[in-house]
């Protein structure tokens, strides 16, 4: 190396690059002698020279060192900082200001300088990650899957689609993934797309003054959650570089209702994602982007492995279903537990946020550069075909501590960033690369560090640890079963990654895709498949998947298709919850304010009183926002008189009913009357829904809740069975269904008690 | 080659091999002398020394030639005669007879003997096929796919699922393959699977004496389908090895609900063919099980293209999806067209089904022997991998007539399998191998064979002549364009078949999966997708799938997915038609029996009246099914009064009520009564479904379908809006939503007036 005879520096002082690189520490360590820096721009010269790209401008020893890594191969899109950069390149000024420091030390110290370096960087990203995120949009800490789900799901918790939680996803994402964490940018990348189409959808925002009326064609819920739909799918597409993932992934974990036009319109948007990525692939091709756009299209090119496997191969992957399904409920498990911790934490207030991502941000920091201390150092292979070791850019061989020729194993995991930590992982022909003691280690680093790192507050998606320890344990299995069976550890890698995948998430199809689409394997395909469904069968005995754990633990009211076994024993008449508002058919328009402001209900039951027919008669279901905006017409009438109904809606247009965008609804509070229009009459007749959909109070509560599922209904009337009654007995919502709400009513009936019978239908 | 110079045999005559080769033929053409038996016995022994197999004992002339075409490349299961066969080789005892006429005729006329034999074995077969479909099973005519399509949305058309059917399917595929029609094996794989997945679920057939009880878990509608829905998933994951693409095919194309369990079944049922399908090719591999094995999963490899292309590209590609389109969409209206004309034919009985049939074969014989003489030989290219020409075996280059050296373009696309044929056209880096006048010629007959070939009474899928027809436009342009555009012509076969498929059959996800599984080439994802958006849009702007519109032809009562725009200006009571039959709670059990004989009514609402309710109460609703049951039973009371009903359900199991296989159940023609039982009563009350689903009459129509279509209903009752009336104003079915029964009821109701408003929706 030439690195080893240190020479005077080419460059003027100002214009040179400083390379804080453990590798070239190192190397001046076996070379000796010299002032640091001058050793050190010797180090960053060999590699300049190493560096064999193709572009003209790459052989000038006036380019800064972070010019030089849009070199390398991996493709996220989102590393700015730390996970690679402040060890191996800081540009001037930022190391002439540590250089004082390491003077000051001893020669010996100069490790703990580099970690100082490198922890703060890491420490200053993830507070900033979490401080934007704490102030700005709290809604936009984790990986917002799960309040995507919710939301398809019809429950449109507080700003999850606000544009402030946008901003926080995308800039949090940027710093987090930064700062060295262990989390992934698919699950913000899904929610920035669903944010993105909710902008889109509601067109614009109001508050932030970007509005426009032309988009009136969403002013509905069904083609607004379609939009959010395609917004979810688009961020898998965009991530993964996997578009029909995309439309799997939307299709089998985000959409809560399926329709053949939603099919094909997320088709068309993923299609369209792909044809966009492409484009800027190609044209960032020239390396213009950074760490963009190299690869292609698909970013774990695993396509020239052969495809014959025999049945001891069969074993070793049932093997390593099962593996990946315990580990995936244990995970599971571990991350419910860690997550009710970390939310005790997190509700004494946003300070307390930043602490707590601190504290994981340095554990993380420690982890990365302490742990590859204890991996021996590996002899270059002879026949690698990449250059080993790898200096100044992250790469298959990480030099690390070790002599030149030499590289750290677990260095070159944990020392790159994920992508690339991923790539070396499902690596093909290089069986030998990692010791075992080093897989060892970064599976266990791995799958704890993704434990503690989700529940903090920054924007962190759960797919890249997943598939990092997956894959690496799955590279233990291979190594370990190398004996018996004739698969290359890759390519136990990427299967470990699907068992882990299948295990936590419970996902299959999709799963399944986005692995062919990120590796070319499509012969490994029967046994990616064999494995979730081995994985995916044995996690489902002991937890539910990660997505609709969170979903639970935050409380959003999620409807499951499917009926709980125990409301089979109930009818829908016993959970109705009183007192039951009910407004006449011409109300008084006291009343009407009265109710609204004391009640949170959003739908009021309508019915015709004696004066105006002859028995109690319902008439139907008006909403909350419709009486709001007939209340603002203040269209208002002296006398309990029905009117004719078209001359009351000749007022309003079309849009005037329209569903709002978020947070731009009339409120009760907004409206002023006075006593005299308080005791005025309004007909509701115009505004209401004369044919809502009903249900005898004698029905099973399963019945109910399939019916209030499948045509996805905010509000279900029970009516009664006898027509010697009142004509309705009470409204079911979405929190009527809830096992919490009907648990509360009946504490006798015991959940798990029909359990089986659900296990067997 | 050696046939020019005639030698004697060297067999025994009884022990060789005669070739009926065309090629053969002609080699001995332009050789000149001698008998042509002996020539021919030259020309086989030439074949036998070109054949370079594996095999040990291929080097053994005593084999009969048919043995021989183990050696080739096709992985079509279904071949059994003619297509290859009959020109190329005929074993020794017919070749013998069909001597004779040879000798007969001058030396120019053995083209139309070879015709003849070529023909005639089309030709029986293709009679086979017809006769065992239009005798046994005229259900397993066509593709099945629209039967599957139509079943799993609640439509059980008679025998569509019988073991009949099964029977008839399967070797009705395997002749009507063979028979050379221009057909595909894939529809009639999923209808395969479909009635497997039917024979599984109802525990076997008891009319052929194939019954296990041990499967009472599908006694019920949802299970039952679910199996179905598996089997129709596995019909697709076995026709093109392409188990993800099975499972989107189920979910896109077939499933009428989707619900996530479903999601994990199918996907069960794919890995599990596709295990199986690789454990069947490993077995076969040594060459033991004909011309299945090869290839490995993927059937059309070529995942050795390169991914590059460029704006041109783009635009060839938008040119392509564009033709797809239109030829889509005009297919579909011709299909359409011929349908309505066969169906005239094929109602007059089996024998014009028969005569039809052999027309088409016919005509099929005719095209694909008589249109190769058109094209000009072409000498072989210098640098063919496959050995040039191709003799005694399906592949690249057919001599056919031409001379030694040649080979015929337009004979290796007609005179080999269709997978062949599409391997040619798919394939990369012979640009210049089919003429253009081959490829028009191609094109031409093998759409209107396509088309003419649908209808007849044969088991015929239309993936192939879609994929066929497609691949070969997709060639022309790729061919035309290729001064603009960089791409092989072998990948803009694999765009064409993409936009044809997209243009006919509008699945989006499911085909871009099985082509992308065909062929193993992942980088052209986006260009596949791009290509099937654009066909399918320009398609879609003519008329409906074809898979839908033969649904529509056969008279399916088909509901869609979304309520049709005219149903919102009618209400649920518009489309009642009467008159109701109702019962009462406790019901003589003469009128039922009269009501079950004259009313074809699967559903009776139950009233109860004045001696036991105070005012007339709707009770529920009892389905004929059980009412049998109960009758069947003959628990009968002497006077109307109500019963306890656990003391009548006590003396039912648990499985008397489940739903039976089809064609098991009770019928009210088998139930004989005396004069006193037909005056008792029977107490309804135990088996009335208490809660049904209702809708007041007011309700629109849209609304009440969206209901019905949502929830799988088979019976929605409908109410009246006030209290005053009868209980019950009418029953909903499925056929009260169809089109034609509203416009027989409304005819001033234009169907295309509120078009554009659906289109905007």
């Amino acid at each position: 190396m030439d690195g080893d005879s240190p020479r005077p520096p080419r460059l003027p002082e100002r214009e040179g690059s400083y390379n804080y690189d453990i590798e070239s520490m190192d190397g001046s360590v076996s070379g000796g002698g010299g002032p640091p820096w001058r050793r050190q721009n010797g180090s960053s010269e060999a590699l300049l020279r190493y560096d064999d790209g193709g572009d003209g401008d790459r052989g000038s020893t006036r380019e800064p060192l972070l010019r030089k890594r849009t070199m390398n191969t991996t493709s996220q899109i989102a590393i700015v900082g730390a996970n690679v950069c402040p060890i191996e390149s800081l540009d001037y000024e930022h190391a002439e200001y540590f250089e004082v420091i390491i003077i000051v030390f001893c020669f010996q110290c100069r490790y703990f300088k580099a970690f100082f370096v490198y922890g703060g960087c890491n420490l200053v990203l993830a507070a900033s990650a979490a401080a934007i995120c704490a102030y700005i949009a709290p809604a936009a800490a984790g990986s917002g899957i799960p309040e995507v789900k919710a939301y398809l799901n019809g429950v449109d918790a507080y700003s999850i689609l606000a544009p402030s939680t946008l901003f926080v996803k995308i800039f949090g994402s940027i710093l987090g993934v930064s700062a060295g964490f262990v989390l992934g940018k698919e699950g913000p990348m899904v929610h920035t797309g669903a944010c993105i189409a909710n902008l889109l959808g509601q067109g614009g925002s109001r508050k932030y003054h970007l509005t426009c009326n032309w988009l009136r064609y969403f002013k509905n819920d069904r083609d607004r959650r379609d939009l959010i739909t395609c917004g979810s799918a688009a961020g898998v597409a965009a991530a993964f570089r996997a578009p029909v993932g995309g439309v799997l992934f939307a299709l089998e974990e985000a959409a809560s209702w399926w329709r053949s036009a939603l099919l094909w319109r997320t088709f068309f948007t993923t299609a369209v994602v792909a044809v966009v990525l492409r484009g800027l692939i190609e044209f960032c091709r020239s390396g213009k982007c950074g760490l963009f756009g190299q690869g292609g299209l698909i970013m774990f090119d695993l396509s020239s492995t052969v495809a014959t496997y025999s049945t001891p191969d069969l074993i070793a992957i049932i093997v390593l279903g099962i593996i990946g399904g315990i580990f995936g409920g244990l995970f599971n498990l571990l991350l419910d537990k860690i997550l009710r911790v970390y939310s005790i934490i997190n509700e004494r207030g946003a300070p307390f946020k930043i602490l707590l991502t601190i504290t994981i941000s340095i554990i993380t920091s420690m982890c990365s550069y302490g742990l590859p201390w204890l991996a021996a150092c590996t002899p270059c292979p002879v026949d690698a075909v990449e250059q080993c070791p790898t200096v100044g850019r992250s790469g298959n061989y990480k030099n690390f501590q070790c002599p030149p020729g030499y590289y750290n194993g677990l260095a070159s995991l944990f020392f790159n960033t994920n992508d690339d930590a991923i790539r070396n992982l499902f690596s093909n022909g290089t069986a030998t690369e990692f010791h075992m003691s080093s897989l060892f280690i970064f599976f266990i680093a791995i799958y704890c560090l993704g434990l503690v790192t989700y529940g903090v507050a920054v924007p962190s998606g759960l797919f890249i640890p997943v598939i990092l320890a997956g894959a690496t344990y799955g590279r233990i299995v291979g190594t370990l079963l190398g004996s018996i069976s004739d698969l290359d550890p890759g390519l136990f890698a990427l299967l470990g990654a699907a068992s882990f995948l299948g295990g936590t998430m419970r996902m299959t199809v999709s799963v399944c895709v986005i692995l062919l689409e990120l590796t070319n394997d499509l012969p490994m395909l029967p046994l990616v498949m064999l494995v979730l469904l081995i994985s995916k069968t044995i996690a489902d005995n002991f937890n539910k998947g990660v997505y609709d754990q969170i979903v639970v633990m935050k409380g959003l009211p999620y409807m499951e298709a499917h009926a709980e076994p125990y409301m089979r024993h109930l009818v829908a008449g016993d959970v109705v919850s009183g007192p039951l508002i009910t407004f006449s058919g011409v109300e008084k328009v006291g009343n009407i304010v009265h109710a609204l402001r004391i009640a949170g209900h959003n739908g009021f039951p309508v019915v015709d009183e004696p004066p105006i027919t002859e028995t109690p008669e319902l008439v139907g279901l008006v909403t909350r926002s419709h009486l709001l905006v007939l209340l603002n017409s203040k269209n208002f009438m002296k006398g309990r008189v029905k009117t004719s109904g078209s001359f009351v809606l000749r007022r309003f247009g079309a849009f005037d009913f329209a569903k709002p965008g978020s947070g731009k609804g009339l409120k009760i509070e907004d409206l002023d009357f006075t006593d005299e229009e308080m005791d005025m009459y309004v007909d509701l007749h115009p505004i209401t829904n004369t044919s809502p959909y009903t249900v005898v109070e004698t029905m099973s509560l399963a019945k109910a809740a399939i019916l209030f599922r499948e045509l996805g209904l905010r509000h279900l009337l029970v009516v009664p069975k006898t027509p010697d009654r009142p004509p309705i007995v009470g409204i079911l919502t979405r929190h009527d269904f809830m096992p919490e709400h009907i648990h509360s009513l009946f504490p006798n009936l015991n959940p798990h008690k029909y359990h089986s019978a659900s296990m067997a239908g």
